[in-house]
């Protein structure tokens, strides 16, 4: 099994790597999402959970995240959390994972999390400049989501941004590799293509050089 | 024939990447260096060749290496120039260089050069911190070449540094992938290996997607 970690910035273009794989791959591949395991917090009232910070790691159950990989890799299926964004909470269902040749781990933050990292064969970053980054944001949430302008950049300025650069830039430096510009990058999209063809070849684990 | 060019600032590690990629596929890999085709200032004294800014894309024959990859690219031979260090000047000699199926294009500006981009099948920068990088400029000039820790610094201070934030840095800008710490970067090296291994294995043509 190869453990792939994509991290990089909200609008990167992280999703459309991981899609890519997918297509190519099809059921060889599975995309664990570290939004799937946002904390639940059932105790709290609606208007409070609209204000949590969403962008920081404390927002996330990482150990749920981790435990489960581990059972992955060791060839157990595992019960997803399932987010209901509409409530901003954790639902009662679970969605079955069972695991796959390649499991791609996808967050903006899953390089920012050693319990993570550790489990990865390959530390993917997508570095996509912040301008680019906000445009992409600004049309998926306006036209695709109908939210107001003035939503979508409050929040960009008061958490996106800020969290960003405390926690998602500096994680870059866990990479093995840095790829400029997401999905629309051809060469990149084919050599880490080449890298899963092999490891779907071979059947060869490939946990060597983690082991060290 | 597959053209991997790999740029990156003095003492990044780009050149140990290049250097075990020949380790590893021997004779169907060749570094083609971009210092080795400095400009012939012949018309100078030395004490005048001595000043030149050799950090800068005027002090390379740009043109004629990219006319020489052009020719190995259509399986002919070329006479690469030979530096001479010693003399700051190009010497008489030249150096026999034959097609092989892996060419590699290694300097600091090979990125930041159109003609030679153009001509690459994968475009590789090697991203290491800049106070990693000095310091390992500072032990190999100090320590093997015996060259006084004063001049190392002033030659950093006045050419080196402005050059690389001037020219080399913003060159990342045209990579496909950025490698961070080069050559002690154990999953890039694998990946670009496979890449290569592809590239032998099957005899295909890589240039579909520059083509396009």
């Amino acid at each position: 099994m190869l453990m792939i970690g994509i991290a990089g910035g909200s609008g990167s273009g992280k999703s459309t790597i991981a899609k890519r794989l997918v297509e190519r791959f099809g059921d060889k591949v599975t995309i664990m999402r570290h939004d799937d395991y946002y904390k639940a917090h059932h105790e709290m009232t609606y208007e409070e959970r609209t204000k949590i910070n969403y962008d920081c790691p404390e927002a996330f159950d990482t150990a749920l995240m981790a435990q489960h990989l581990r059972l992955l890799r060791e060839g157990k299926s595992i019960e997803c959390p399932v987010y209901d964004y509409k409530i901003h909470d954790r639902s009662e269902e679970t969605r079955r994972v069972d695991p796959s040749d390649v499991m791609i781990i996808d967050g903006i933050l899953v390089l920012a999390e050693p319990e993570l990292r550790e489990l990865m064969d390959i530390k993917i970053f997508v570095d996509t400049d912040a301008d680019v980054r906000i445009i992409r944001r600004i049309i998926r949430d306006v036209k695709e989501r109908r939210r107001t302008l003035d939503s979508v950049v409050t929040q960009y300025m008061q958490t996106v941004k800020p969290m960003h650069e405390m926690y998602v830039e500096p994680s870059k430096k866990f990479a093995d590799i840095i790829i400029p510009e997401g999905g629309h990058n051809i060469v990149a999209l084919e050599m880490i293509e080449h890298r899963v063809n092999r490891e779907l070849g071979t059947g060869e684990t490939t946990r060597r050089q983690s082991e060290k």
